[in-house]
């Protein structure tokens, strides 16, 4: 039921927006009684943290997954952090979004919670940039934190206009953007490494 | 009075969301009668779609005097709206937030005039990275339509995370960005292959 109530929330939150969704709302929507969201949720407030944290340590999980491998190098880490993190489109685009818009309706000890996950996702790509660097598969004098952050852009805004089921597969996008951060698109700069591909 | 109206409802919507915002709160902010309020908008939507198009429209007003500058080419012209969108930030926060934000409050028909102007800002990147490529100053193959909603996606997103007053200026973000997409951050440079293909 806990689950139930939350993706029932993560759908209103998404269509309307969690200001204008009220318990009644929620509880309506699955059809449930008031007592019943109380049991699981002391307050709306604590259901967007719950599902903050759930979306954020899912995402953190996978991305350690991949970051512990030591069969691969710094750049195939790159190209399987993005790819999971455009595979995860298809499956929690609601949340993302969600993720996205609503943090600010956090309390300030939710929200730190929330900021201490999102900084170490964050720290674990900037690490990563950090030890390619130190490794020398990646430039020497790139700025890591400033990187991370625009590679965060790129596939945090896929999740405003990318369509699954489209023409270009999750697989296929993850491949022009590594293709873009390693090599660029300058006509001088001819790629030298072979792209990242997926081990499936 | 209008530009007033505007300038407090950009921030009201900011703070606390487009549809948690009444009009009273509006005119309550300003300390004016609703009759002002209804003198210059007939809704709180048609105010929300004014925002849109004076934040747009500015965008592309900028957009096109970089364009048809022909003493820089596709490269610098690149440079330059990136560091547009990214100098625009410390005086249109705000309403590149709304923007992002509460476009779907706007109703099918306001919807459409905004994505018809989206799309222009975004097709004329599209067409300069085209350029770019027929002109010979970025590679054959690549994808200008992804490329430019990655390059979007970056700049995009430094509207939630970037202080103009901080370390980084405008500038400084401008030049590395542009540097990763034009030169990546793989450290190779001896040519030997061809840039990504998908294995689809």
């Amino acid at each position: 039921m806990k689950q139930k109530i939350m993706e029932a929330s993560i759908h209103l939150f998404d269509e309307n927006g969690f200001k204008s969704t009220s318990i009644k709302d929620i509880v309506d929507y699955i059809g449930v009684t008031k007592g019943t969201f109380y049991y699981y949720f002391p307050s709306k407030e604590e259901l967007l943290r719950d599902i903050h944290i759930q979306y954020i340590d899912d995402l953190i999980t996978k991305q350690e997954k991949i970051l512990i491998n030591s069969k691969i190098n710094c750049t195939k880490k790159l190209y399987e952090i993005v790819y999971m993190l455009l595979k995860n489109i298809k499956v929690n685009k609601r949340s993302a979004r969600i993720f996205i818009r609503e943090i600010r309706h956090l309390s300030q000890t939710n929200h730190e919670i929330i900021r201490v996950k999102r900084n170490t996702f964050r720290d674990n790509i900037q690490q990563l940039l950090e030890d390619g660097i130190t490794n020398g598969e990646m430039k020497k004098g790139c700025r890591a934190d400033i990187l991370t952050l625009g590679i965060l852009g790129m596939t945090n805004w896929s999740y405003y206009w990318f369509n699954p089921n489209g023409e270009v597969s999750a697989k296929k996008l993850a491949e022009i953007y590594v293709d873009l951060i390693l090599n660029g698109i300058n006509k001088s700069k001819v790629p030298t490494r072979k792209p990242a591909k997926s081990p499936e």
